[in-house]
């Protein structure tokens, strides 16, 4: 399923081409989020363009609404969207989790509430495994039980152990599916070294399809994620898919494809477009510590800066036009600004993957 | 300027061929709202690719923010929003008036507060081609003094003697100016035979490239509409263009343009859209009572309706998919439905004109 094509000498970053059944992936790749079914502002026809191979969206929201038996009956989530490529699904472990004090979890799995209609749902790895099945995704993750920082070591090594019993539970009910997803497991343990190794070693002996590290960006010091990185990433088998949740910013990105990383997603690109917040080029060495920056267009000086908003797929705007829409709220300006920093990011992955085939990544 | 193409023979309604500095226009036209320099929730790639030859843009909104020096040092209103087609601006007339108490009308002109920010703004016949000038358009309206229904017979003849002084001096304005624009007088009365008459003798008296009928929608009842058109468009010179200004319904333009009409804009295709009410053909029969009919997405029944959302510019998404979306408050779906309500009105044109061609309108 995950060939390698070609392994940097300078570090552990490699060039990945993944099959799916709806295309090949050229890896390490960045997977925009479509959480309830649309990429926000984004047409389908324009994620394309701006070079997103593969999206991610989410069990947790469509389950809800429009809910999965609706999605089926439509022909699955690529025909309901208008998204040809592939789709990865989380499976609501993390969305779960955030709901804080409106769930209760116990072995078999999840209740929860939706604090929209206040309506009771469940969730077990079963379930959740029967959800990503009724959407079609081309990639399906693993239920697993995420939890904050700080916690105790004691609840995490409970939430970790319980995530391998649920990893379980979720490939013997892939035997009995039709429909079958490229199945990923999710490494939990939090910021403890012994934990991390555990959970990965129990893991790994699973049939799992790939593996992708769970638990960061929950509050935990930021220069955690290099450290849990270094314990997890060799313990992983080469020749599978690894994959890095919910992060993260342009040189985390680098860093993270430097020691091992082939697969990523993150709301920044999309959720800071909607606040006006815009990256851009700064110099293409990825090794540079200032290879980007990023800009608040909402920001007076931008009203008279009539150079282009970038000198790629916004070329024909100038800032000060994005400026005046921010200023007026016209929905053509989140729109443009998300266009902006998808290419940004889209790029870097084409770039990160250009840089490791010349040998200086 | 204005080329007769067509004239029909079982009606007053004629196909046009207008000539701008952007480009011809085929009539009769519909121009979509850009209020702000954007038509809400479309690219300027998506207006033209949905058939609008010109567009419309508020003198009113754009001297406020971002402010007409600041589109002239842009490059003007064209490079600006970065639309190469055809702009008409109307002249603040019309906004001005339905600030009812924040604004103070005097022979020199009009002092309003900008109800956002409180700023007081003064804008008279001079000011107003100005600024039209300033932002570069093609076709500018004559400054006038806008009355809502019900008023006096009295105070609607002051105000439609008072557009024929302003319409002068628009005129001698434009005497002075350099970057001149075609230039439309507005014609006024109310629901009053003789005022309407009186104000048409007067403004056809004036070089004016075009004439508009103003005075219309602004709460009379619907039925008058043809009556007004009926005294008016006699004494409308046949070589130039005729403009309704803020209509209307499908039905509305259909019977303006067999009563003499070629130019229409209205806010109803690109803001109904945004409450989810979409416009669908029903039969392309335009004389039918039934030819189109409306439907709102946001309705439970469109839920499970999987059929697309039109045949033409819409087939890839179906009713169910947008239905999600309002409900979800995703931004693409007010998207998809100006997306659809534009292609509406802007076939329907194309059709108006094949069907006088063809001689049956």
């Amino acid at each position: 399923m995950l060939k390698i094509v070609k392994k940097s000498k300078v570090s552990n970053a490699r060039v990945t081409e993944l099959k799916t059944a709806h295309g090949k992936i050229m890896g390490p790749f960045f997977m925009p989020i479509a959480t309830k079914a649309a990429v926000k502002n984004l047409s389908t026809d324009e994620i394309k363009k701006v070079g997103a191979q593969i999206i991610l969206s989410n069990t947790y929201h469509l389950m809800i609404t429009p809910t999965n038996k609706l999605i089926k009956k439509a022909g699955g989530l690529h025909k309901f969207m208008n998204w040809p490529g592939p789709i990865l699904t989380d499976s609501g472990g993390f969305q779960v989790y955030s709901l804080s004090n409106l769930r209760k979890i116990t072995e078999l799995g999840v209740i929860f509430s939706d604090p929209m209609s206040g309506k009771k749902y469940s969730l077990t790895p079963e379930l959740s495994m029967d959800i990503q099945s009724d959407l079609g995704v081309d990639i399906a993750m693993a239920f697993d039980e995420v939890i904050g920082y700080p916690a105790s070591k004691e609840l995490v090594k409970q939430a970790m152990e319980r995530t391998t019993r649920w990893a379980q539970r979720c490939l013997k009910h892939r035997e009995k599916q039709k429909q079958k997803n490229i199945l990923f497991g999710i490494v939990q343990g939090g910021i403890y070294q012994d934990l991390r190794l555990k959970s990965v070693k129990a893991l790994t002996d699973l049939p799992f399809d790939g593996y992708a590290i769970g638990g960061i960006a929950v509050g935990e010091p930021r220069n955690m994620m290099a450290k849990i990185l270094d314990w997890v990433i060799p313990e992983l088998p080469e020749h599978q898919p690894r994959y890095l949740m919910g992060l993260g910013r342009p040189d985390e990105i680098v860093a993270a494809v430097r020691l091992g990383i082939d697969m990523f997603d993150c709301v920044i690109p999309t959720r800071e477009a909607r606040h006006g917040r815009l990256y851009l080029w700064h110099s293409k060495n990825l090794k540079s510590k200032t290879f980007y920056k990023t800009i608040n267009i909402t920001n007076a000086k931008y009203a008279k800066d009539f150079s282009p908003i970038n000198s790629t797929n916004l070329k024909q705007y100038s800032k000060a036009y994005l400026h005046h829409l921010f200023n007026t709220k016209e929905p053509l300006g989140m729109r443009l600004a998300t266009l902006n920093n998808l290419d940004f990011y889209l790029t870097l992955m084409s770039e990160i993957r250009q840089t490791i085939r010349i040998g200086k990544l």
